[in-house]
């Protein structure tokens, strides 16, 4: 291919010995829905051989055909699980074929953790993830009886390691208090949103987490659903189609409802123009100064990025090329531009 | 359906994440013995339809066929795992095939925790269940043992959970010890009797370990074997061969023998008489007034109830629209009537 | 002395080291209160000579008197702490020149624990006791910091051991699960009620502790405040003056209160009647038949007796020569005659 | 006194089994600085004398002065410490006779804890006091070394209970995982601010640890110093010479400085004014109706309140009158006038 690609780069996953590229891919919405097979498949392709070996799905995206088409990828390629790390996420099993109102088939009980992996397991046509997580807190069920049975499907050799996702700095505190005083092994990866415009969760509340207990992070939105590209930049509301102009109802990612109002949108595409001019000063675009500014990030270990063409693959992994480019100058002038900046707790009072 | 049901209420198992129905279905005595197959699995599916998800057996009902005709009907109906809560007892296990006097056929320990589970199993035709009980204490083995078998077959993937079943209260606080002790899972849930005519375990002696270890409870004998259906209240005897009428051998339900004599049971049909008048004027069955006010206790998670016939099933069910009505005026009644409530230990002499 | 007194006998205190004589001395409403100081003493120096070595006092006795007394006499007759076994009682804080309604003065919440104990031994004018007992449950005080509490006083070197007096068996097995998940010390000893007329705590609720937990047993009561010397036994009702007729307020012995009415009182003298024919044909009183019967328990470690007469003391210490002669036969005939024994939960059902 | 006083209310302290007054009094800026010695003795003895028992200081509170003055009383009226609870917040070491910029006279290390807390019984003329805390977090220290240190000084006998005090959720359960993991005695109480204009951390981030930890809260600030009595309604900016207008420096009280402008202070007199009319209606203060409104959490143990007049005291503890007539209604229309409850995070999402 013509095309000239930096060489992917890898870290550690948190403290684990486990590497992951720090350009992931994700499924949400995108495979098993909104894309048709051909395309899909060619991208997971695409993003393998350019060295991307993290694919993040879970058993919530498009009622478990995200995790369906991944396992048919790996299955078509030949790809074999020592070079994959596959991660699928718990929380909303997947309704297809049981009854619309399966109490049990979603949050962290025990029985759902269990039941819940096993049914990806067999979409994915994989013995075993590499990642579980835990894809939101449940505040009904236990930290501990969540923390067993994730210990338990990694002894059953289900997963190598679990997480969580969007869990309050202290729910992962507990966590990591009930593994400790059982001897169990603890949630070693966060899958947090970050990004140019969320940015409080990460660098403030989990912010004791990181040395404390090593935690990791594997980003979602890290584009905070397309805005940070500027494509959205001409747009005065939210495009209503979109998954920007949410419902409320979802516990996903509803900052844009009518209950935040014009204000909140105006203000995002605000920090994205005052960003422009240094991107094209750095002669990137948007979307790559915005990858670039979360690895600078050292307790990123990857961003789990979405594409539904070969073309945004290749985007989004020169935005490895970047990196070096964002000089503590150039940060500060991100900083000055974005006016994001969580405020700090203080280190001392 | 014309039946105009309530819609099913869901609560959790004690402290776990794991929803069960309010009202259960109990196998004791009715399916695999006394009544037909066809009116069993009629019973069965609407039990089901109507939403109940929890459904109760045990090893040692009808000698093992409760559990064979359950895994029967969930074959028959195509139902799946994630929509269902099955326990299964184990304690009493079942001869067939083998020595009648089986001596290590029965009790907690290792031995008979693990066979006896594994021949439920084949007998549900099921890879595990979510809830096996200790269906007695068993003061021959060492509670280490049993805790250890329990944990051992739960994380072999045998039972989600397990619990005990008419345990004394310290019996369950030394489980506890010697789960905290090894870092192992503890009993979540109790299965005792409890009714308006049975009340001490439930609300004094178990008090402190609903807070303290999150207990629930799975209750048999709502109806205290159909005495509070007012049924038996022009029966001057408990009914010689009906199982009322025990022969003080069973370790079960012998409140009615020779020795507790008559008085006891015309105190219980007198108990049944007083409050006919409140279930009159609620213009509800006796039998539903009991159960609502059985279910208005929170610590309680489910009722096991038994039926012979669909409409029972539907009778029971319709007591949860009876638990709105039991206003704090209307619980002070019963508590008139029935005179049953137990002398609770002191909090602070 | 002309007397000829048995060998005063010693049994280890539970499962610990420490012997104590299987007579005691308590000193509740007796010494610092309805008895004059001289005679108290004689009391105390009589028992000293006649080998008891078992001296148990309470904060609550007397409004802290009776401890101020007991640390006199260990100072008037030169005793030496090593010759001797002391306990006390914390609960009942007294409020001789504090505040009437000192709401930290009572219960055993770790300040009251401390607190307590200290006040305990200034008027005991000693650096420690021997056993610290807490002297009934408090369930507005998690049982942990209670058990923490009493191991930070044994750490302080100011108690030896510590117990509970009249907790339930559930109560003893959590205090038991809290010290073995801390690795911190649990009760070695309970101070229950314990007669021929009262049984079923002793004998079935905490049958499984003797074996589990070394549990030891120092009774009060043995004599039923008197009515087993049959001195009660032409009197028809209680007497009004004495703490027999209980006003139903204090949470101590009130079992004739006019809630339980006449016929509690009736069969309780009943019970003595039958008894008496056993104890002439052995030639030895009533009372001294009913503390043989006590001792032949072998999970007593020792019975506390009062006293307000040295004659009172010598009859006590006797009935240890009746002990070898209540042979199977005589337990058997003791059974018959007192119809008390308590119905065992079985061990298999 | 002709004064018609309402018999003071107390409550556990979080879960342990001591018991605080539900009005406290605090001795921030008040005793030891502003207020001169006589009247101080005045409030004290007031206070006591109305059943308060609960008297909060800190080693930083006016330089050690504080204290010295609260112990002086305590002295003065013989008070005994059985009837109290005293606590003390160690963080800002006073700095009389060493070094103004004494390095290690602040913080959490062991060092300054152990330090901080013996000078601090120093000036109190106590062997001990009930509670000592950490008065905000430290995040130069590890948590487990503050973690051992408050444990050496309970050990030591200096403290009953230790707590935190504006720690973030995620602290505290770190705090409970270092104590759990080493078998130590963990913070039992929060001494947050919290009141009608500042609810989140006490409403929704600290929401999970009262059911799993039993945490309590000794609020402070109850009234936003004042501004809930309606004092401040008619005054336009913060008064600059009052501790109101913030310099931004202190880690303290600082929500109306220069950087939060006229708007937060426009914003919180605009909810004291919607107040007032539901504070006449009841014919209570507005300072009454925003105490009563605290109390009515059932996870506030207690109020620290201010006061340099004994008139002050009165009116404070009229406030628990209050509280029954805060009823459902009522409470509704409380926060219909505030509009200041915090969004909660979901439960299940």
């Amino acid at each position: 291919m013509a095309l000239q690609l930096p060489a992917m780069e890898y870290r550690f996953l948190g403290k684990t010995g486990l590497k992951v590229s720090v350009i992931g891919l994700g499924s949400w919405l995108t495979y098993g829905g909104h894309v048709e097979d051909d395309r899909t498949y060619e991208c997971l392709k695409v993003a393998y051989d350019a060295g991307i070996n993290f694919f993040d799905t879970a058993e919530g995206y498009e009622g478990g055909k995200s995790e369906t088409i991944m396992g048919k990828a790996i299955k078509r390629f030949g790809w074999k699980q020592q070079d994959l790390v596959i991660s699928t996420k718990i929380y909303w099993g997947a309704h297809n074929g049981s009854r619309k109102d399966a109490l049990n088939n979603q949050g962290l009980s025990r029985k759902h953790i269990i039941e819940g992996l096993d049914l990806s397991l067999k979409r994915l046509q994989l013995p075993y993830v590499d990642v579980v997580y835990a894809h939101r807190p449940d505040r009904h069920t236990p930290i501990e009886e969540s923390v067993r049975a994730f210990n338990h499907v990694i002894n059953q050799g289900k997963a190598m390691y679990w997480g969580t996702s969007e869990w309050t700095a202290s729910e992962i505190a507990e966590a990591w208090r009930v593994a400790d005083k059982l001897n169990l092994i603890g949630p070693v990866v966060e899958q947090p949103q970050y990004n140019l415009l969320h940015r409080e969760r990460v660098e403030n509340e989990y912010r004791w987490l990181y040395a404390e207990h090593g935690l990791g992070l594997t980003v979602f939105s890290p584009l905070k659903q397309g805005i940070l590209t500027g494509k959205y930049n001409n747009v005065s509301v939210p495009p209503p189609d979109s998954r920007l102009a949410g419902d409320g109802k979802t516990g996903f990612i509803n900052d844009f409802t009518a209950n935040f109002g014009d204000q909140a949108w105006r203000e995002a595409l605000a920090v994205v123009s005052n960003l422009m001019p240094i991107a094209e000063e750095l002669n990137v675009t948007p979307a790559q100064l915005a990858l670039a500014w979360a690895l600078k990030n050292p307790n990123v270990s990857s961003l789990i990025t979405g594409a539904s063409r070969a073309e945004q693959i290749f985007e989004n992994i020169k935005a490895i090329e970047v990196v070096p480019k964002l000089t503590p100058e150039i940060m500060k002038r991100i900083e000055d531009a974005a006016q994001t900046a969580p405020k700090l707790d203080p280190l001392r009072y």
